[in-house]
């Protein structure tokens, strides 16, 4: 008997994780043994709440788009499942898949999501219901274990190296500049963070801060007033997930329980201002740094669509409760090249690859060299977007619904 | 006898404002009657100083990579002349043009430039001492009277319009997102604010915020708090410029006496979540919005060149106290076009032209059509810009000193 598919997103967006979605949608297709191709709306929540839509519906042209598409086109979501898969949300999902007639579950996304792939692989062996999992690995943060990187992350890289450039070369326009303080996302990892390390030297920063390692408040204050006193200016890249003790200051957190990220550049920018009395600019590249079209590069492209596609392909083959890894190689030519595999979720839910200490080591002592010769590859390279009055086109899905 | 040429830029940089030093240069360099070709570092400041560099000393490679350089790459400054023009600054920027020839001054700026322009014009025919003195107009802020736009405006405009689309489509992903306040640049008009008129009418903000209107916080307030109601988000868009009367806030000034910007979004999200304690993401298009190469337009490009082309030889023509206007046309097949005139510098200089009436209320309560027809042949297109290893290359100036 034929079985459908079905695909959804979930946590943070990135440049790419549509192009995962446009992947799946190629791949799937391909295949006559696939009956429906369904997206769920909003995540886990949509299988939770029964809502899918049927992603053959789409034109072609739609499908095309979504390449170029930033968010989630299928809305993504936060939630989280609990620990005890006897709870009634999992009671909700059996009961979505069976169904529509689910046999192939494709989830992209983070640690969290590759937990959720866990979680459903093992349930459904348990309950004795034939349907692959697969993990599509997606976050900017790049923290996933086992691949060499993770789609989205190549663009977000992009976008931080080519904007740290320009906002840099703007600030040293100025005889008398003013202290740029640079706040870059990544939770707990420093990937991202670590893209400055692609900056020419002549605007390299006067310190990157990571989330793995300690920071010192009085020592972040006195290099920048070491450096306004020299130059006139001064140039500070940090990590979000950076822990910073303000006194006095309340924590929010997320329903994952994690601290609520932003607003770090400000903070610290009023701390230099009150104790040093040196203008700040802070800086955010918040939702831009994943969100940017123009930023995306041929190699996340790429990957993203072959990494989807070898999600369907491995749920066909009866794989389940895997994630799709990407294993860098190098052409005989000496160019970057990689394929897929695939490893088990989970070896990779809930563990977080930390940005090395070699890697640190070099950024701050050295040339930098490690992070440039792993980076540069995945930025490489342009690509031609679709436009409509100078302003890239983006997908809007019909989200036919499947009753 | 021949003469030499001085240009400098000045106020804060543009996408285009070194692509104006290259149209000097190129255009210059044709003329056989000019000298030297002089650039002044770090604006009027580099006059004041006689601090010149020779612009013939530059590699011709260099002099194309100034079309995709971001900052003023001669240095900028924010000095103000005096009012009076017997102050002893104006004898040390005679000496200096008197010193080394210069009988073309041009001057890359926005208002108060033009004012700098003016006054030296007036100055040098007072003194009988033949230089001609032509502004160049470059504002994002796009609040040049007797132009139809200015240089580096259509560049920021196209980055504003396609970030706003990429974090609200972004935003859109969840079903419960979050209160989005971005605040764009312009002091006191509205122009580069009003570029949100030209999104999608499904990506629209629920209110965009003008300097040339009175704010309201409580009605801020209650606009999100009854989106955020009804969508699970909100999405507003401010110009930088806007008044806000916050309670207990001291107001920071720049040596113009004009007040200190940036920063209102945060500070307008912290109001929203005390108030109404909803989640806001505050997001600054700071210094991303002036100097991202990523964004110039070919119409931004090409009038950046022969503007400033116009500008060599309307001095040459033996015009002074005139700034070069960009004067919008159609041609017979329906496109848009335009031509460089000239204005007196005393026409221009400390005017503001503010976003019309009937262009906010067709923002407010109608389709934004105006803005949009306005906008939209600016930022049309794409240029391929050069890069290694996925970074955009910028021009590094020899900066060869004249004594």
């Amino acid at each position: 008997m034929k079985k459908s598919l079905l695909y959804f997103q979930s946590g943070g967006p990135t440049a790419v994780i549509n192009t995962s979605l446009y992947g799946v949608i190629k791949e799937a297709k391909k295949h006559p043994e696939i009956d429906g191709i369904y997206g769920a709306i909003h995540g886990i929540e949509g299988v939770l709440n029964d809502h899918l839509i049927d992603l053959r519906a789409e034109d072609d042209e739609t499908i095309e788009l979504l390449q170029q598409t930033p968010g989630a086109a299928l809305g993504s979501a936060r939630y989280k499942l609990s620990k005890d898969i006897h709870h009634e949300d999992y009671q909700k999902i059996v009961a979505t898949v069976k169904k529509h007639n689910i046999g192939y579950l494709l989830v992209n996304g983070g640690n969290d999501s590759m937990d959720t792939c866990n979680k459903l692989s093992i349930l459904f062996k348990e309950i004795g219901y034939d349907c692959n999992v697969i993990g599509v690995p997606k976050t900017i943060d790049n923290d996933l274990f086992h691949t060499d990187h993770c789609l989205g992350f190549p663009s977000a890289a992009k976008y931080v190296v080519q904007s740290l450039q320009d906002i840099q070369v703007d600030n040293l326009s100025y005889a008398k500049g003013k202290v740029l303080i640079v706040e870059v996302m990544g939770r707990h990892a420093g990937w991202l963070t670590a893209a400055a390390a692609l900056l020419p030297e002549e605007l390299k920063p006067d310190h990157i801060y990571f989330p793995e390692e300690a920071f010192d408040l009085g020592e972040f204050g006195e290099i920048i007033a070491k450096s306004y006193k020299e130059k006139g200016k001064a140039f500070i890249v940090i990590s979000e997930g950076v822990s910073v003790d303000f006194p006095n200051e309340n924590v929010r957190v997320d329903s994952f329980g994690h601290k609520q990220l932003g607003g770090l550049a400000a903070r610290l920018g009023d701390y230099v201002q009150a104790t040093h009395d040196i203008a700040v600019r802070p800086i955010e590249f918040s939702l831009m740094q994943r969100a940017g079209t123009v930023h995306i590069t041929p190699v996340d492209r790429d990957e993203a669509i072959r990494v989807s596609a070898h999600a369907v392909k491995a749920a066909l083959s009866g794989q389940s409760g895997k994630m799709v890894t990407i294993n860098r190689g190098v052409t005989k030519a000496g160019k970057y090249t990689s394929r897929c595999g695939l490893k088990a979720t989970s070896k990779v839910a809930n563990e977080e690859k930390m940005l090395p200490k070699e890697f640190r080591d070099d950024i701050h002592y050295g040339s930098g060299q490690l992070m440039r010769d792993y980076l540069e590859p995945l930025i490489a390279g342009d690509l031609k977007l679709k436009s409509v009055g100078g302003v890239t086109s983006y997908a809007k899905l019909k989200k036919v619904r499947i009753q």
